[in-house]
């Protein structure tokens, strides 16, 4: 019975409960053990629709209320192998694919590569949709996909079975559904404590700080799905500030004066977070960055620049691996950084820069700068990743791919241990100016090209 | 340019007017006429997703414009033949046919599967997909399945789009999705106005009409997709009262005394009906129903009974058909029949029935009323479709597929001319009785078989 | 006890209906007939507060419905002069008085007409204050004063009721309370079915005629308050035109095209109503329509112009009353009457316009237009009411008090069988210059001084 | 100018600020330098009204914010006493009081009186309702008076003045006004900000102590007005647990397990808190506490039991002013103390209770529990203030004058520095039955009986 009493609550909480009284030998009928208790029969009996399409989704709705409180993975495990075994029926797809090979001309062929298509459906989509309607159904569809990505290893038919969810979910997701909301000190308590769990990037510390980071020149935008409404997707975090940020902790410094937002030239865009894991490889962070700037370009007609202040991940990893290379340092580096540190050669001196846990403490790192600063600029212009195309650092690649260009290496950006131990404190702004968009993704995208500014192009060809 | 500024519109009208400025470039480019300016040429250019998704989208935009503005049929049609054109690659899908037929084992058969289903994913359903984001874009891709529909004629590729667009918009509107909202005289204008247009059983004369359909013993709920707030997707109106009723005109008397509903002990479900055609196949009666019974039997206590008070569009087509069946009429009947008409013989009677524009008004027609009550019960109890097995009148099946029994045949039930051109004024009570829904559903669906009061039932056989 | 169900209702309704039964205690002594159960006896037992301001209001609910369903005028005659019975204790005012008289310096001065005002307070304003808590309490105090003015004939107690109730009312409906808020055709209908009943310069004839003035290029706004959440205070109708409008038959005209409101350089206020006589004498006009123009300037740049068209309600009045003044015509208009009516002198002809039901058939009406115009903008902009200072016309003193001007003078304005009768289908528009607005308003309050142009002034002056 | 912006802004914030443009002439006037710029000669000219009400309201803006921008304490009472001066006028004040000791009958001295009061009526009070039209601005009025009563001593022109104030507030915050709404952790972060510094009884520390009280377990519900819609007025945290609760710390464990709210037959209201100065002496606690007792009384049907467990603020000053009180002790009791504690007689020993700073740290204080527990009854069931009738207690007098009874006498009921202090950490349960609510407090404001359990009425007299 309590089954039912899941099923279809949804807004019709109270309703339902009492309801239920009234319905009983439905309940009864649907909650009463059925032949097969096993997982696959219990989705058998989802499946077949006994007693109607409400009925089944009541019997759905147990089922998912079973997976939930499943004590273990292995039973969540089993639960996906069951699933997973709703696949199409071969025999059907066999004469499905041998109508397709006999049709002679493309209408025809259009004919029966509609009916292969259907014969490939597999059952087990149908059982994943009657998920939806259980109350906070695509939440859990969401998180269930994340388990599935945690336990399906390489095994294929869970593998298939994470496509049809990725494809359902794709559907669902889909950017014409998702709203826009702005996140302020006035949004729920509620919510704004996800916040705190979902920022990954520059962790949020206290209560002050996150006033701090949604006060007036201050904005915070988060895309949400109707069918999810408490539960943020994806949010950036941006600061109305005069002249392009060159440093991530006098952003989020609680005591720096607040500015009328009227009186910004630039809106920095310094955080930006996937909230699910169960949407990955679906993709938000594009569009949200281009609605809040039309957003904010609208409000607040004082704002010229848009740009980036963005962690470069790979940088210190890039260097490790690349310090044995000879031509990584002019003669001229290499002999200034040996004086500087003391060291016999140049390259030893960067490993020690890179041996230390906190290079901003070493006494001559001032003198290590302007090589530091080049060696980042190469990195984020021309260095690429293995397919020899794509920018190497992967925060560089989404912006890189939106239509940004690499505008401004800033030294000391982000001096918090994960900045040193990261990129050694370098942090860097993407620029989006709406008339080269288009351009630069095409350029990016097609060929490859990499733009930057002129100064940076040349700071990071220097040593070649 | 425009189509930027409908592109990503939405809540956000007015900032993209202006901000539409700012982002000139890139508007520019993508309104500037591509290389081929063919609906097919446009569809490729927002496949390609030059520029980026964004643009693509608002290429897309620019499409959906274009479509909505075309002056004629045949230009509709034309943009259908180029869509249907962007079908899977022939060549791809061989390949993955033929890797399905050489896989060994389940596992990678499965993979095989999953991947011949990509190969057979046809590029139009991305296009489609990008339609979501424009304003309205749900209510524009409604729409235009109910323009394919009707355009499609029997053309294999536009009947395999038409089942594409079909495969969406169900993935789309899935229960899960739908939201019930109560529909009463407080609801906006713009909305009433929309029920006035819909409403298609019985229809809304004056605003006074519709007042009173909303009035405190009334409820009206129907089905919205949060995507298309404005839009109802399905509607029934439930009038509340003492016993089952039987006449639809004494339901819609406006000048009837108001019952308390807290006095009413039935719920009768006089009309109800789906406002999208585009959405047709995809149903939602069913659910709309057995939601709206939850909610009433909460509300209001006092209420015991649910029941339709429904049209018999097919009797009279039907009873045509039979006239000259010897086994018609009983001999009693027959005899009966002959003396109050002065005819031959009791069939001719029912034939003048048939022939009378105003059947009621016939002198003998009370004489008649038992012959054509029991005619009608047969109708609805025994007569099957052409498959054997259906009820053959369609809201009887529908009502029937849905777990209800037929419960009373009403002579005069509506006095219309409507309701006497098909059904000689005869209504039908269908009852939903929660505890027996699941049972009727499956006798019905299973074994075809006709739950219905004793009394009706053999009525039904009298004459066998 | 169901006075007590009645009382804190509010949002609670159903939870009242139910805890009433804990409550029951509470409830049966609230409800015991008390010793005195005249109009008298209840009010007495309210503001004595027997068991606590809850249970007192309590008691003020049930006063309330038994006022609300009180059979005949007579009873609630009699209910306010038991009302109007709980006047000041005339001892302690006398004494209050008196210390009032023997204070000597200013600050003991202050203290004891402080006291006076206390001991003046009548003990029903505490009563009528009681009121608010039950639902609708606010709407119920509105329609109470409504009653009162009707019943209260020259009863000076009645009438010190009277304004103690306009009292608190002024309070509670002061400017700062009132919400504006736009009405369209996506308003209730019950709300838009209010304005129906409300509307009484240009009767709403149809729902077709509704919408029509609720089109894209009208707007129509609203004050409500918050505690009568549905129900208008006033409201103003305006049309977007291009340049001044002179006839409203043409701005009601359903079949006109519609115009993009962004086009439109002129807004013309075409209709003002207040829609609550309970609040008489508390006026709303002035600010609805200075709030109205400056959200319309803003929302819409290319307004420049904001004007009323108006009736002009005493104009044929004047004119009979006119009739025989031997200045009224000038030599000329009297023989150009007197050819074009073929009547022997100018003022029978005049006379004659005035008996004409239908001024417009005349055929020689085209010919007595000037004169007709010239005495319309005498009346407007020169003639004084009783006291000397006033504009005669009711219309023009309203626009006039709140710093219009008046525009221009126009024939066939309003060809209604009212307009005709009113006004011989002229009509007028005050025009709102929001730079003159004060000067306008000073001139006409302080001096009499009216605004009009130097053509209309001129025109005015003509004969004399 | 700006005063012109700041007039009328409210909802329609943005519109003003361009509209003001267009308004510049009507802005320029109002904001050019009167004649004198004095707090009077503004006031003069709020009150003159030139230019008509919506300009006055402009300047009265103007003067709002110059009042808050004031930079001492002693601006803002030459502002009041300014204020305070726009008193009514004697000499209309003297004929009105004539007039009406020369009225005969009661009808003409009723007239006679309307007139006086309309004569007594300050002008300062149309200037005060001129500042709710501004944003914000019942919240200025309430802070204002606040101001006032820190700032006007014994001054009677500024006493006078604040009656006004409070005359004006309280039928503005009338009850009929308020909305009660729930506080959960879904509300705003800004509005959970303002809890925690409203919370006067028992301090919030850290969000996660507020969360712990907004749990599914706690309820909390606030009155706010509709024109300060961000602002409580007053707040109620309530838990729902199983039994009378005597332990606030125990309440506010973070650790204790959250109860299923519909297990719990007793709600405790343990704390209470107004939280805007401005309103002192309008009391909205006792019909707050009577909301919120009938809502959950609905909400959750398993609640029998409605109690507080409140401190008892002024039991230590009591206990310390009795201390050489012949009575206090029984000889019994004096013997017992003075054994455990080892002083020579039983009052020292009290004595030595008050002066500890830690009572419960004292090794003998369990055995003078029974001693205090009696002596906090007597405090509670018998102790008079200074009228002889009231409870002495403060909450006690709060409680009882809304109908409850003294419950049950809590030793260790609030452990913390303030409750030791205050109380030598007792606590009390004041308990509302609602079938006698009324009847307490009959008896209690009238009588000035104090209802309590028998128990308790025995343990308070046993010494007597």
């Amino acid at each position: 019975m309590s089954d039912v009493a899941v099923a279809e609550v949804g807004l019709f909480d109270r309703a339902w409960k009492r309801v239920s009284l009234l319905w009983r030998d439905m309940a009864a009928s649907v909650g009463s053990p059925t032949a097969d208790a096993s997982w696959e029969g219990r989705m058998r009996a989802c499946l077949e629709a006994r007693g109607g399409e409400v009925s089944a989704r009541a019997r759905a709705a147990g089922l998912a209320q079973s997976y939930q409180t499943a004590p273990e993975a292995v039973d969540k495990l089993a639960f996906f192998q069951a699933l997973a075994g709703f696949d199409s029926d071969f025999k059907a797809v066999e004469a499905a694919m041998g109508a397709v090979s006999a049709a002679q001309d493309t209408a025809s062929r259009a004919a029966a590569k509609a009916k292969l298509r259907q014969a490939l459906e597999p059952p087990r989509l149908k059982l994943l949709t009657q998920f939806t309607t259980i109350p906070d159904g695509m939440k859990f569809l969401v998180d269930m996909r994340a388990d599935l990505m945690l336990l399906m290893g390489h095994d294929p038919m869970l593998q298939a079975l994470e496509r049809d969810m990725r494809g359902l979910l794709a559907n669902w997701f889909d950017l014409g559904f998702l709203e826009l909301r702005r996140i302020d000190w006035s949004s729920p308590a509620a919510l704004l404590e996800k916040l705190v769990g979902y920022e990954a990037v520059h962790k949020i510390r206290t209560w002050r700080d996150l006033k701090n980071r949604l006060d007036s020149d201050r904005r915070c935008y988060a895309f949400f799905h109707p069918r999810m409404p408490e539960e943020p997707l994806i949010f950036v975090e941006v600061a109305l500030v005069q002249g392009l940020s060159g440093s991530v902790q006098k952003l989020l410094d609680e005591k720096a004066p607040v500015l009328d937002p009227r009186m910004a030239d630039t809106a920095i865009f310094y955080s930006i977070n996937n909230c699910q894991r169960g949407l990955d490889g679906i993709s938000f962070g594009n569009s949200l960055i281009k609605r809040v700037v039309t957003l904010l370009a609208e409000e607040l007609r004082g704002l010229k620049t848009f740009s980036t202040l963005s962690p470069i991940p790979g940088f210190r990893r890039w260097l490790e691996e690349q310090k044995d290379a000879p031509d990584l340092l002019t003669e001229e580096e290499a002999k200034s950084l040996t004086e500087a540190a003391g060291t016999p050669d140049g390259n030893a001196a960067i490993a020690l820069v890179l041996a230390a846990r906190r290079p901003l403490a070493l006494p001559w790192i001032g003198k290590a700068e302007p090589v530091l600063t080049r060696l980042c600029a190469r990195y984020l212009v021309l260095e690429t990743g293995k397919d020899g195309r794509r920018a190497r650092d992967p925060v560089g690649h989404f912006h890189l791919s939106n239509g940004a260009r690499v505008e401004r290496v800033n030294w000391r950006g982000d001096t918090s241990e994960k900045g040193l131990k990261e990129s050694l404190g370098f942090m860097v702004n993407y620029l989006y100016d709406p008339a080269k968009i288009e351009e630069y993704h095409e350029g990016y995208v097609g060929e490859g090209s990499r733009p930057a500014t002129t100064a940076l192009r040349r700071l990071a060809r220097g040593s070649r």
